[in-house]
């Protein structure tokens, strides 16, 4: 059986040490002062350990069953549902006008992790309606803000969203639900959508659908998209649940892990559907959705290894195997505890520090949010935007990555169903498919990100890298451990960025055979990055009186190990990269 | 629902083209002629994918069942096992006297590739029983041979080997089970097992367990270990069974994956046992048993990676998303098949180079083993030993990263149970922990194999890569793609080395954090001289009259994918290594 313990201590360190919240000048930051995260994160802790986190091997055991057409979730989850939706845990970060509490979507991430760290499918009940509601909130009318919102904030409805079909999954210009203008504005929707996560349980009394679908006059391809609401019970006049809509659930996906989440085959058989926006537009407002979702999912990635980490760690510190190799460790015990060996280590912090990393990185991302959403702060928009692929795939191959090394420090045990670290695995492997592949991520970041407004957002970055070196050039003990090998990865990022601009003028192949790779070699300078920010955030506080020192040099130490040991990735990436898109293209399809 | 076809082209290639075995000296390859090893081939080819792999669904679904101590295997086990018994399967590379036909191991392990891709569950059952064979082979007395072999041989028994406990795994010291000598010279065995893979079944009539337990005597830690013979029915000295052991099925573990192979339990009440050799040799005896379980399990990784990548393939041939870059490759249909888009051919081509060249390296470990026991060739048995970690620990981290990879090939239905993918992630993860964990193989190899004799094995490891470069050094078709990567290789592994020798002098921990990396750079030197190797055989083969050139011409191509992007892994490896252990064991345990 796992356990979560809730990451209050680091989580605070990279809120108040190193991103100094409180001190920000984004609206609404100003609030968090280190007593109130202090309170709200360990009471969502709280929640998170004890009360979702038993329910998380349930959900894996009992799944979804679908009877009659109604979904049943796994038992208990109804009751923690309820529980956190009363505690007002939904509309955390969601706007006051319509029930929401206000807070920063960083205040929000914080909190989501834990929520995932404890039960991934579960949270996705909840996720997938957070982001329908940022869809609804920026595009939807007055009269459907009125309507949906206040319910999906505080959670009596939730939302789904409904992309895929079976002919269409990354290339929506295949999509082929249509939908045809009734004579009273509203539309009819039919078609069939796959893979919808959430899009039939017993949670909430509706569920609203947003859902992808060409309606007349809108060209070929992606170009006639609109994206219209379907929810489950139409809506009267005052608020009330009206008649069932012509949506339903035709079948739940059998899959590798998350079988606490319903992933339902939707049936949209004239179903009533009402336009969101203008017509044929689509596909731009599903990525308003997608985009926070994409962070969402790196989140997640990086949340199961959160969790999958502090079981390894407890168990290395218990099992007795073996001997150090330095003498004994424990030599009144029949042998010592197996985190004394070198290998089961490098296993340990391997996982605590690519989830330290992570976890600044996700919470600046979280930061440059805000500064959008709350300050206008354009930069920040940018920036996020060009970062939001390398958070998605990065965090969620390497979360996905600490999972197996944290089922690896188990061993035989780790095999098994009854220890459960398995089942981190299995749930975790999800996050680098959906809301599009890893693959597509990297497309996304060097086919489009990389080179928007002249690449102005990836040229910012590589400045802040070198700010923040010169900043700190005088620094001593920062120099050799942080700074050097932060800058020789920021030259090695550079040097791919460089080759991208010469290769794939001649030759596209050539950059999107490396965009993979590309993507990884940003994601270690981010970490990189963060964990250079952290050492000196630590180092700082160590001068303190009452320091806590214990805690302080350990994040010096992981960093350093980051450092010396992961951030060496760089150069693997960059000679592939160099290598170029020949030995990728060369051989014929039917030469495989 | 996945498919198999049998690689027979490719073993062909490696065997004839490449290991060139009918020239060899080796006893028993002068049999091995092209044309005989086609019609073994492609008979347990027909069999694997007609009879095994539409079983291996079966298997993963119904799993094993325990009822009343009896252990029921999935539908159709039973018959295939029947099947391939009859067939003479299980003794292939058995030795005559007892049966067995004989054959070298090296087809012995071709033969296995197919059967284990196609069911890696299934082929267990036989698995470890041919390595209880070895270990009673190599150290029974006649009587025994005499009683356990023939029927072992032929499958109607079948063999187990018993040594994790719960509270003992890597460390065999802490094992409890006892043995006390009866006055009839036989020993009463008590004790429990765990996690013993095919320990109860209903495929064959009598089960030989080979147990490890302490007799009185032979001093702490591992010393007391002695080796028995365990039967689960005692057998008459006529042959036939007797009564029923005091060995019972307690109970299985529920697993990841591998659902069709029964992990059982086992109880040892007073069972009689009978010692195998001298006492207190246990140990020594059971490592012969290991160093083949440890090629077999090497093996599984990359034979699951080989069924995955076919079904990657397959996919990614037939669906359609998008357009290529370069323009529409299937102008009339809807959209492109997804082979054309870089990405997806990134990931094709790894799993193409990493299956192809991990063969090459399975099957040239085979024949070392072939040389050792048939010619009595000591340097070939020194290389198989050192190689032996590497073979384990590296064709398993690669084959389950590949069987990851497949799984990403197919998107969102990869994670679906309907497509089958992950299943083979499921099965093959256990490779990496099973038989001494991936960590205790790379501990293996730099703690053990790579001093031994002074160095010489490594040494003369080297040799040869110099040799075939210098043999090589005026082909200019090779010279760039393959030679010049493989000596940068080589010369990273090289320093590696080195610095172990430097370091671990001052710092045993230092080399033992870095001996995971060391691991794997060394795989991935065997994988660039199998390449190369590889290459050469195929351009000569080029220069023959009516040669199959696309076939040939694909293997110069996967290689120097091989070489160009695969390979630049030793920089990060030897990075890490050359970093030191320090960053792994400064953080005190209590501090993580």
């Amino acid at each position: 059986m796992t356990t979560y313990t809730p990451p209050t201590r680091d989580m605070q360190f990279v809120l108040h040490d190193v991103l100094q919240v409180a001190k920000s000048d984004i609206p609404g930051y100003e609030e968090l002062e280190p007593d109130f995260t202090a309170a709200v994160l360990e009471e969502a802790g709280k929640l998170a350990a004890e009360v979702l986190h038993p329910l998380n091997k349930v959900g894996d055991e009992e799944g979804c069953r679908l009877e009659n057409g109604v979904v049943r979730t796994p038992t208990g989850f109804k009751a923690a549902y309820d529980q956190l939706r009363e505690g007002g845990w939904n509309g955390l970060d969601c706007d006051p006008e319509y029930g929401g509490q206000g807070m920063p979507h960083l205040l929000g991430t914080a909190v989501g992790e834990m929520f995932v760290s404890a039960n991934m499918a579960f949270n996705m009940y909840q996720g997938l309606t957070h982001g329908a509601v940022n869809a609804l909130h920026a595009h939807g009318s007055e009269e459907q803000k009125a309507t949906y919102l206040p319910k999906m904030i505080d959670g009596i409805w939730t939302g789904t969203m409904n992309l895929t079909e079976p002919q269409c999954g990354t290339d929506l210009g295949l999509i082929r639900t249509r939908a045809e203008p009734a004579e009273d504005g509203t539309y009819r929707i039919t078609g069939q959508k796959i893979w919808i996560s959430s899009g039939e349980h017993d949670l909430s009394e509706n569920i609203i659908h947003l859902v992808l679908a060409k309606a007349p006059g809108g060209g070929p391809g992606t170009k006639g998209i609109s994206l219209f609401i379907v929810p489950k019970f139409l809506v009267n006049p005052d608020g009330s649940l009206g008649e069932r809509n012509a949506v339903t659930c035709g079948g739940l996906e059998e899959k590798m892990g998350i079988h606490g989440n319903a992933t339902c085959v939707m049936n949209y058989d004239g179903a009533t559907g009402y336009l969101v926006g203008e017509l044929h537009q689509g596909l731009r407002y599903m990525f308003t959705m997608m985009n926070e979702a994409r962070l969402g999912v790196g989140l997640q990635g990086y949340a199961q290894g959160v969790v999958a980490y502090q079981n390894a760690l407890a168990f290395a510190r218990e099992r007795l195997q073996g001997r150090a190799v330095t003498g004994p460790a424990n030599p009144e015990g029949p042998a010592d505890p197996i985190i004394v060996h070198p290998d089961v280590r490098r296993m340990l912090m391997h996982q605590k520090s690519f989830v330290e990393g992570a976890r600044a990185l996700a919470f600046w991302g979280a930061s440059l949010i805000d500064a959008s959403r709350r300050k206008g702060d354009q930069e920040a928009e940018e920036m996020i935007s060009l970062l939001i692929p390398v958070i998605k795939g990065f965090l969620t191959d390497k979360g996905f990555e600490t999972t197996v090394l944290a089922q690896q420090t188990l061993g035989g045990s780790g095999y098994t169903k009854e220890w459960g670290l398995e089942q981190f695995v299995r749930d975790c492997r999800i996050t680098m498919i959906y809301e599009g592949t890893n693959g597509i991520q990297a497309l996304d970041l060097v086919g489009r990100k990389l080179g928007r407004n002249g690449g102005r957002a990836v040229l910012e970055f590589f400045e802040m890298v070198k700010r923040f070196i010169k900043e700190n050039e005088g620094n001593e003990a920062l120099k050799e451990g942080f700074l050097d090998p932060l800058k020789a990865a920021s030259k090695d990022l550079q040097a791919a960025g460089m080759h991208f601009m010469q290769a794939g003028m001649k030759n596209p192949s050539d950059a999107l055979a490396g965009a993979y790779d590309f993507m990884h070699l940003f994601g270690h300078v981010c970490l990189g990055l963060m964990w250079a920010r952290m050492a000196r955030a630590a180092m700082e506080g160590l001068e303190a009186e009452g320091a806590d020192r214990a805690f302080l040099q350990a994040k010096i130490t992981t960093g350093r190990y980051y450092m010396a040991r992961q951030l060496p990735a760089t150069k693997a990436h960059l000679a592939r990269i160099l290598a170029g898109g020949e030995t990728v293209m060369e051989l014929p399809a039917e030469a495989f």
